[in-house]
Parts: C-alpha cells; structure tokens; sequence
C-alpha cells in the first residue's frame, strides 16, 4: 500500500497556482535615514534594501494572508470553493487561540466546514508545508490546498537594533498545489534543526515563557537576533547539509535550474551566490525590493520564479533556507 | 504512483508507543473551594472535575513535552535516536520564535539535526497532527514521527470567570508512529471548520492582533470563553458531522469499539455519552481527574484507551473533538 519516496523517485505535486500580497505603505531606505537621523544613504548600505513594505499597526495579519490567497486563485481563474485544506504556515500568528487558519478562512470567506491548520517551523514553515500537502495529497486525504504564509515581522522590530529592524519587510504569499499526474514533484526535502542555538534568533513572547503570568517586559514581544553568530552557525553547517540535500535528489549543484532561496539578509543573498556558482538569474534575488519577509519569503521568491519563467518543466528548482532554530530546510521540486 | 484513500480503504499507520506526563501539582477542586471562598463541594459540582494538574508559573513547557515523549519512547524501550520527525500540536507555544518543537528538542535532548515543526488547530491539533503523519510516513518521507501534544491552560486562566478557569488541567501526551504493514491505519479522518464561531472561545493576545504595538491588556492573554454559545453552535453541527465522518469510514456507530474524545467540559462528556450511546467502557472518560487538557487532552484519552485494553486489533477507535474554531474533528482509527 506505501509508495517510497526513495532517493531518486520524484513525490508527486504539482503547483497550480502562486500569488502574494503586500501591505500598501512602502518604507524606501531614504525615508528611514530621515526618520533614523542617520546620513543619506547609510540604511541602503547597511541594510543592501532599497525599499520594504510595512503594514500600520491596525492592520489585519488574516487580510494580508487572504488577499494573497485570493492573487493566487485569481491569477488563475480558480474557485474559492475548490480548496479543500488551507495550510497558514507561517512564523506569526494572528493571536495564541485559536489557530490563525480560522482567521485567514473568515478574512478570504471560504466556505465554511473547510478544513485548515497551521505550521510553523520558523522561517521554513513553506518547506514544512509543501512536506505534508504532498503527503496528504499522495494519500488522497484532501484533492488542492492552499498553502499561505504571512508575516507581519513590523509588528516586532526593535528600532534600536539596526542589525535586524532595517532588514525585515511584511508580506504574504500563497501556493496552491494538487498531486497532478507524477510528472512534477518534489525530487528530495530536507529539514534539520540544531536547538544548541535556539537563542540567536528569537522573539521570547507570545507563549508560555513570557506572559502576565510569569513576568514579561515590552522588549520580549521584538525581534532579537544575534546575527553574526547565526551567520557563523549557518555557514559552518549548510557545506553538508547541502551535499545531503543534492544526494537525496541525485542532482548536482550545476543540474539546479533555479535556485528560490530564503531571502534572510544581504549578507546571507551574497554567501548564497557565491557559494552556489550559479548563472545570476537563475538565483532569485527580491531582497532589494521586499527586505526579509520572514515566512512569506520563500514562497514569495518561488512566485517570483513561476512570473519570471524560471520555474519550468524538466528544470529542478531548489528552495533553500536557514531559519530561527537553528534550522536549515530545502527542497529539490521538478515543476 | 498516487494511493487513494477511498471511503473503505485503510490509510497506513500504526502506533507503536504512547505516553502521557502531568506537572507535579496536582490541584483538588476540594482546594479551590478553599482559594475561592465557595462553599465545600462547589468547585466539584460546578467543574465535574475532581482533581486537575497545573504546573507552576515557572515550570518550563518544554520540559513537560519532553517528559511526554521520554514516557512513550520508555514504555516501548525505543530509542530517541529512531525518531526522525517531531510534530509538537498544541494550541500553546513556547514563544513567539523559534517553534516550538525546537524547544521540545532540546529539553528531550534529541540529536541534532532532526526535523521538527509545529501544528495547531486549536483543541484537535493531534488529529491534524495524525493526518499529516500519516501522510507523511506513506509518501516514504519520514520513518518514525513523534507527536507531542502539551499544554499549559493555566498560565492563561481567569479566575473571575469560573466557567472556564474550574475546568482546565495541564498535561502532555505524545504517541509515536510508523506506517506499519497496511493491517492499522486511518479509516477516515475529517476536519470541518465555521470561522463566523472564532470568537466563541479565544485568547486574543500571543500574535499581531494584541501587542506591544497594537495595544493590549493583561486580560488579552487571558482564556474567554462564551462555553452557552459555543455548546449550541456545536450541538447543531455534531450530527451532520457524525454522519459525514461515519459514512467516510464506511462504518455505522455501532461498529465503532471505542471513543477518545476530547474531554471538553462535564457537559459535553456528558453529551458525548448520550449521542454516542455506547457501552460505558467504550467511552474513554478521565475528565474527573485530568480536566480539559486542551490538545493534550486526545491524545491522554488515546494513551488511556491503549493502557486500558481498549485499542485493539480490528476495533475500530474513534478520536473526536470540537475546538475553538469553531472546527470539529475526528478520526477512525483501525489498531
């Protein structure tokens, strides 16, 4: 009855539909001197960022999550009614109870009775959720999913630490697959995380460890990020844990056609291209343009790759990522 | 290459270990009668509830779902190395970032370099949590997956408001699976969710809604819950659901050997057994002495119906529960 999903046998899914969405307030880097009193220029070249998008403070997570949903059904004349699971995978959530599927179903008005839940693993949670819609799609448990990440990372930064809050922009992004006839799928995923390191990436709040309960400041909702360190962490393990990844698909580097990599930071976007050794535009590079969209990033950049023709039949696309964790998650699709 | 989980067939899945764990205090309703200046008996006659568990205000999460899954992997003297995939599926975090399934991994000092993700969907997260297992385990992507299942209800109860703060315990479970020879598995799963219900039962602080940034008070991390309204809304939906989940099993309620429901509240036990109408025994009941264990609290019932001698081969078990949401859940299981 189990079908395997050996070493070089491709796990049927096909995307049938990409969309995203943006908060409509663009935060050009310019603006951000100003408002930093920081010389012309100095937050474009700290941050490699010309401009990310940042929602207002009143604005909804579930709505960001439902308008990208709705680019992606739109873009390609499919009903609402025709997703069976939606799958919000993403780092935020809308609020501890209950579960923010709920919200994005009731901001995009799906039908009710769909099925939904979430997953988060980090800013991999995209990675993770394609895992499981394949499985459940290969055991004929649902026919398409929707699977949305949103992020509202703005509704976290620590203004008084550079390092991370001229990095990160809002966004939400959306995938919809089904199993398809076997000829698209995914050739290999991966997904390690390394916990001696849980505390280079964090936001402390939002849980169990810091509430009115146990004690909490307002600095244990924001973002901090030790990122020389994680750099360090990252780098000193993805030389394998890549080797791993191109093992499980049979691929090499040079048979990558594109490459949808977690756009985590400038330094991060030009380690990658180095180390990759790839053509220039087959690694998607929104950075510029988007900043760090936390778990909205890869999905945005897999969309990016699908509108710019790099996502094509016969050419392995690998996603690619290093999250809070510490975890470092890929995938190999054959589209 | 795709298998179809067609209305009678089995989805592959087995459990090979179960195991619960609870914090230290255990919190008599005798005890509370004292803390809350009610007459002797009340807490016990208001709650149903005997005795609960909470932990206290310092006591880490993480380490409880640890000792969850330390307590299956020793029952079945299984290595934790053999684990290659770990689910955590509650409704509560650790924090914010990182997920909380790398916490879980650290406190249970697995190895590095496992996969690890959250689930939530709210009370059900384990049933969801058990689909995408076994979707998981027949696509040949994991071997061996460890859900855990823990929450701390207690960290967010409030003690005005009695209808809520007398029936909640704290706990763990964890039950570890593979995809067996095809003899046990999923003879359905289904997943219904109505979003117009969301703010029937919430905690409204914990993600973007309630912050720092947006405004929040120390209630907003606090459990609401309109327990009157949510009961009805639920009653209304439980039939059709029943029947649509029994007809997806290709069994009638009779043929159904065991229930482990979700041990919401006195009153919907005592619901559960009216509409069920099963033998006594056939519905796992530990209400009296556990409480509403939130997403712990299936799991707990499935490891009390596995040490009870009422999970057994060609017996068909139903897990059932309604979550915030609102969603209902269920799944029959062949052991």
């Amino acid at each position: 009855m189990t079908i395997r999903h050996s070493a070089h046998a491709l796990l049927p899914l096909k995307i049938i539909a990409t969309g995203t969405a943006l908060p409509p307030q663009c935060i050009t880097s310019a603006e951000l001197d100003i408002r930093l009193h920081k010389p012309a220029g100095y937050v474009e070249k700290r941050s490699g960022i010309v401009h990310r998008f940042h929602a207002t403070d009143d604005a909804s997570h579930a709505e960001l999550a439902a308008a990208a949903l709705h680019d992606a059904l739109g873009r390609h004349g499919l009903a609402p009614d025709s997703i069976d699971l939606l799958i919000f995978a993403s780092v935020g959530s809308v609020q501890a109870l209950p579960c923010s599927a709920v919200f994005v179903m009731k901001a995009a008005r799906l039908r009710p009775g769909l099925a939904g839940f979430d997953i988060n693993s980090s800013c991999v949670s995209f990675i993770s959720a394609m895992q499981v819609a394949a499985g459940l799609l290969n055991a004929g448990t649902y026919r398409r999913i929707a699977i949305v990440s949103a992020d509202l990372a703005s509704r976290c930064l620590d203004w008084q630490h550079e390092e991370s809050a001229l990095i990160f922009g809002d966004g939400a992004a959306c995938v919809i697959v089904e199993c398809g006839d076997g000829t698209s799928g995914i050739a290999a995923s991966l997904s390690e995380t390394y916990p001696a390191s849980s505390d280079l990436c964090e936001v402390r709040a939002g849980g169990t460890r810091c509430n009115p309960r146990t004690g909490m400041q307002d600095r244990d909702f924001l973002f901090h990020m030790q990122g020389k360190k994680l750099f360090r962490q990252a780098s000193a393990l993805i030389e394998g844990y890549l080797g791993r990844l191109l093992a499980s698909a049979g691929l090499s580097l040079q048979e990558i056609a594109t490459v949808a990599p977690h756009q985590a930071s400038h330094l991060a976007m030009e380690h990658m291209r180095q180390r990759m050794n790839i053509a220039p535009d087959a690694l998607v590079d929104i950075y510029r343009h988007r900043g760090n969209q936390v778990a909205a990033s890869i999905p945005t950049a897999l969309h990016e790759a699908v509108i710019s023709g790099r996502f094509n039949p016969g050419q392995p696309v690998m996603l690619i990522g290093t999250a809070a964790g510490l975890t470092l998650a890929g995938m190999v699709l054959m589209p």
